[in-house]
């Protein structure tokens, strides 16, 4: 039985991680579940996956949860809670499920002790790719992607070398807004920007694949992952999210993954990785579907993948001033602060403010991180 | 340096095998190249590439070009002159490059010495594919595929586990009739049926591909080469011929491997496996191509597809009844002497006739093969 902590239980990729194990009942225990403040859905996850230990980010609701399940298990809280329980508790597979930035420091701790992490959290290699990397490959610690895209990348390497990869390209949806003008982006509502064509998601994710940042965060991230060269990471647009990218070799044959639209098949295959194991999730039918179409993205449109090619070439701390600052618009956004026109401004102006630190370390990322968040919450 | 045999030097999948091996001087080298007739194809190809020995199976034919090359190689000729070659010269690399069933003997002798078969004559594993594949195993002969369709299935497996498989998805351009009625079967002209819409290929194969029989070879093929069963061989309609064939895992993920329609792409890569090496053929731009289209294949109007299934279903000799009697329908279709539409009656005739034998030895394969070729031949 693998031992699995997962860090962010109740958003859409801890939910479909706990799927995905209850498909296998003699594969996987739970080591740990943590939330941010989500108590209600935990609850009843505690009941029927019994993990040694919970973890819930808001204090208050820490205490509340402990009353409730009245020592079913060990209920920590806080971010030491977190800490504590990525570095002391006893597991294989570190699921990082959580949104945004806050997923590093317990990351870091799963690194440190070589664990195998899986990650669906692309933010912490977007803002610590230099330094996830090194620890990595320091500590041993395996890195297995969840994305979908990078999920389908790993699939499409397995058997090759690394140095005949002659190109990585993403493919994306180009989220609801592909085929309006850039001007429709002034009276965007949260609504239309929440409704994603093709995928479940978080809303911050969903924001972000409006934006398209997700694709550029996602560049970022694929960098970090594949160690291959800046200039050797294309986006193409794919509007029926079925093949879920695609690597490119130096004899010019390409290899893409295909599937559905669902979280599920990355997280079991980040799972079960080197094996794949039977599922019975639906599958494709390509003649039902009939048609794959594919464009380039238009990045005058688009201002957030041109930002997130230029923090990738930046490099140093560009890449989480472009994150924190983006999380900040996005949640500006979401609660009606903003124009979707805006985020890009507020990035853009945030880039430019805010000093760039070559090859950071834990502390200066912090530090920038929170400098932005700061910066930008000031903004207009 | 890699010493390599080809088969059918002259063909369009010998000359294209030279044209890859003109592409990295370091690596190849040429042992012997072998022809039926096309002596003045073969002449410069020897001066290019001075193999040891050449083989030219029409004998006559044969004494004319050592005349005129004076002792420049050896020049063996006939049928014995082609298991000479493949039993006694020292090659690595042996590439089946013949069209039909003619290919046979001389690839038995290469499997027996333990050679790389490279096989993109598909007929060899349709009539004896039970007989190549154990022999291949006995004597630690690696099977690589050229077709580009096995190329695709065979890089898709790489790092894959066999038993990890749910299906494979051969994909068919449909040749140049996929949008005709059956009832324009009857007056389809040499001509129109020559001409494929996305490859450039020998006139056998070019007429197979328009009657999809190319498809039903390649899904006996399939099984033979990838041991799946029978019902987990798939095709689907695909009439850009971008996706050259998918693996479908029991986890639901779909393997899919790309390429131009160039046949040098599948001819380096089985050249050089398991390496990749770099070339300058012309890459795929998926956001150019735009559109990737598939449709179920009709098994009512393209018959010698329901009829190769057939043959794979019963066994035995029923491959190399189908195989045969369309190798001389084929011929009487291009020589003006049965309508097209007429290609899979004769087949069918074949079959029915024709008695099966199980598990056949060459001896009755040979047998079969001759006794069929004969009865097609003498149908009105």
């Amino acid at each position: 039985m693998k031992k699995v902590l997962i860090l962010g239980s109740t958003g859409s990729i801890g939910i479909n991680t706990l799927n995905v194990i209850r498909n296998f009942p003699g594969e996987f225990e739970i080591t740990a579940l943590t939330v941010n403040t989500r108590i209600d859905l935990l609850e009843p996850q505690i009941y029927e996956f019994n993990p040694k230990a919970v973890v819930v980010k808001d204090e208050k609701l820490g205490q509340e949860l402990k009353r409730r399940i009245s020592g079913k298990c060990e209920v920590l809280v806080g971010h030491e809670g977190l800490i504590e329980a990525a570095s002391k508790l006893d597991y294989d597979i570190f699921v990082g499920a959580m949104v945004g930035f806050s997923g590093l420091a317990p990351t870091l701790e799963a690194i440190k002790r070589g664990k195998i992490i899986t990650l669906a959290n692309k933010e912490t290699l977007v803002v610590a790719g230099e330094l996830v990397t090194r620890l990595c490959k320091e500590n041993n610690a395996k890195l297995i992607p969840i994305d979908s895209e990078h999920s389908a990348i790993f699939q499409c390497m397995e058997g090759e070398k690394r140095n005949q990869v002659e190109k990585i390209i993403l493919t994306a949806s180009g989220g609801p807004f592909l085929n309006k003008s850039k001007s429709y982006f002034d009276n965007v509502s949260v609504k239309e920007a929440l409704n994603h064509p093709n995928w479940k998601m978080g809303n911050k994710i969903t924001i972000d694949s409006a934006s398209m940042m997700n694709k550029g965060l996602e560049i970022i991230e694929a960098y970090w992952l594949f160690g291959i060269e800046k200039k050797k990471i294309d986006v193409v647009i794919h509007p029926q999210s079925i093949i879920h990218s695609m690597v490119q070799f130096i004899d010019g044959s390409i290899k893409a993954q295909m599937g559905l639209p669902d979280m599920k098949l990355p997280i079991q295959y980040a799972l079960t990785y080197p094996e794949r194991l039977p599922n019975d999730f639906s599958r494709i039918d390509l003649a039902q579907i009939g048609t794959l179409n594919f464009f380039s993205p238009d990045t005058e449109k688009f201002e957030c993948l041109k930002l997130a090619y230029g923090a990738l070439e930046a490099g140093g701390t560009a890449p989480c001033i472009l994150n924190a600052a983006n999380e900040v618009a996005v949640d500006k956004f979401l609660k009606g602060k903003i124009k979707f026109s805006q985020i890009p401004h507020l990035i853009t102006n945030a880039l430019e403010k805010i000093e760039n630190h070559k090859s950071p370390d834990v502390k200066t990322i912090f530090e920038c991180d929170k400098e932005t968040r700061e910066y930008v919450l000031a903004l207009g």
